[in-house]
């Protein structure tokens, strides 16, 4: 089979590509763990090829990408465009090829002067749910390593902040004193350690130490301690999330296992948040730069 | 030369050794990076014999040592004294030993139920300080991967809180997404970020990751960004740990460049700390040990 053209969601540490159909149905999917983090400067039309080759025909066949591809470190650099902006940015731009038989476009970043903040690839998955709903007014929540909160207004981010949550649960888990001590849980430990941090946010680095202590002096039940993990941090980023909740509408862009923690702490907190599914965001807001048909700009 | 007996600070990842004659003063010193998190349980004696052999004599020497060397993963469990304790806890454990020559006693550490927490190495340092000024009441601040605050009254360790301070600027800097954007710095970015931190310490997360985005969008000096993760980390600490100093008098346990980043923080906030040396405390805690001739208990 031949694709029309090619979406590609390429982040830091996958690479995922949909052949589609000149009506945007997807008629093949292939992922890799190609991501642009482990990549240098002359791999990534290689990697391109690897998952695509199979769908390209005897002419041009354009692809669209997003996310950390388009980075200072990616295949090349794709500029931000600045809040307040439509979700697709200002523009595609054209990666450097080889191979004559693909055209590669990349979506811009997005960022913000104050306070200073980016983002690469969450901006199509907001396109792709604004393409759907166009008069959406409210925030949209990405979490992830690097969880977004997101003032949608008038069709376009309007204002934007990230938070290191999933990052300092990475690093924690894994890579501190901690490591030995906690696993992945939730329920009541998490929803109880979730409102002291909403409390008393300051307390965090004491309250860490204090996961490690209650493992060595009371043997207390690892996954109860990374429950707690979980709660502590999301508590720290609802609390200073708060401007962008509060009365607000939220839709909740997520999957498992993240989608049933920020479920939980929304409940706790009274929202009633609307779910999205990241995947269908991003390959629409792929679909939404096709029909756009944005200009490539840039070297090649 | 020949020691008397040996003192011994046996951390998770440096091992120190002195030998010592009959009156407390120091013969001989060694180091070695044999830190107790590198090792197995039969790999206790042979490092130390490493260390120790040129200053034994044929008959006994007796060793007293203090640190990770006593935890669960250690060459043997010395178990906590809970608070309110005196500083050398209560009593020394005897280490299993195939040598004859050697007779190791390690000193307890220190745990407290409510918070849970614990201490191991910091006590001996204290109990080292209280041996020059016995009549001390006041806080006692160990800054390090693991920063404790500490209670003194009574000549005793009443009360204690531990922040993961050091070892969440080390995750942070050396292995998240900021790594490529800070370096060690000092100064008014790290008064403003302190600061900042202490007023609103909920917004950690989102100020992490702002640094970030300051060194994308405006090339911000790595050093001054370095100086800003510095001064949130030890604003939320200073923020949580204000029951501890609040009009308290103050010691200052530390070393460059963490003496100078916590002499800043604290005269920021109007405290005027003596400080004392980590390296001469531990010392004096280990001969406070020895002089009272604590039972060893145990295995053998």
């Amino acid at each position: 089979m031949k694709a029309d053209w090619i979406a590609v969601d390429w982040g830091t540490s996958n690479l995922r590509a949909w052949g589609m159909d000149a009506g945007g149905a997807v008629l093949a999917e292939a992922v890799s763990e190609d991501g642009m983090g482990g990549l240098e400067p002359g791999g990534f039309e290689p990697a391109l090829l690897e998952l695509v080759e199979p769908w390209l025909g005897p002419g041009v066949t354009d692809v669209i990408a997003c996310g950390m591809v388009g980075a200072r470190q990616g295949w090349v650099e794709a500029p931000y465009a600045k809040v307040p902006v439509a979700a697709l940015g200002d523009g595609l731009t054209l990666a450097p090829v080889r191979d004559g038989r693909l055209r590669v476009q990349i979506l811009s970043g997005i960022s913000q002067d104050n306070p200073a903040d980016v983002m690469r690839g969450e901006e199509t998955q907001i396109a792709g749910y604004l393409a759907e709903q166009p008069k959406y007014s409210g925030v949209i929540v990405l979490p992830g390593t690097h969880t977004k909160w997101v003032q949608i207004a008038d069709g376009e981010i309007f204002h934007f902040g990230t938070f290191m949550t999933g990052e300092l649960y990475a690093l924690l888990s894994r890579q501190s004193v901690l490591r030995h001590s906690v696993a992945q849980g939730g329920g009541a430990a998490f929803v109880e350690a979730f409102e002291a941090a909403m409390a008393r946010p300051e307390a965090l680095a004491a309250r860490l130490f204090g996961l490690r202590a209650e493992h060595l002096l009371a043997g207390t039940d690892k996954a109860v301690l990374g429950a707690r993990l979980s709660g502590m941090l999301l508590g720290l980023e609802f609390a200073a999330a708060r401007p962008y909740w509060l009365g607000q509408q939220v839709v909740l862009m997520a999957a498992e296992p993240l989608l049933g923690l920020y479920r939980e702490a929304m409940g706790v907190v009274g929202l009633m948040p609307e779910v999205a599914e990241p995947d269908a965001c991003v390959l629409a807001g792929l679909r939404a730069a096709r029909l756009a048909g944005l200009e490539g700009k840039g070297v090649t």
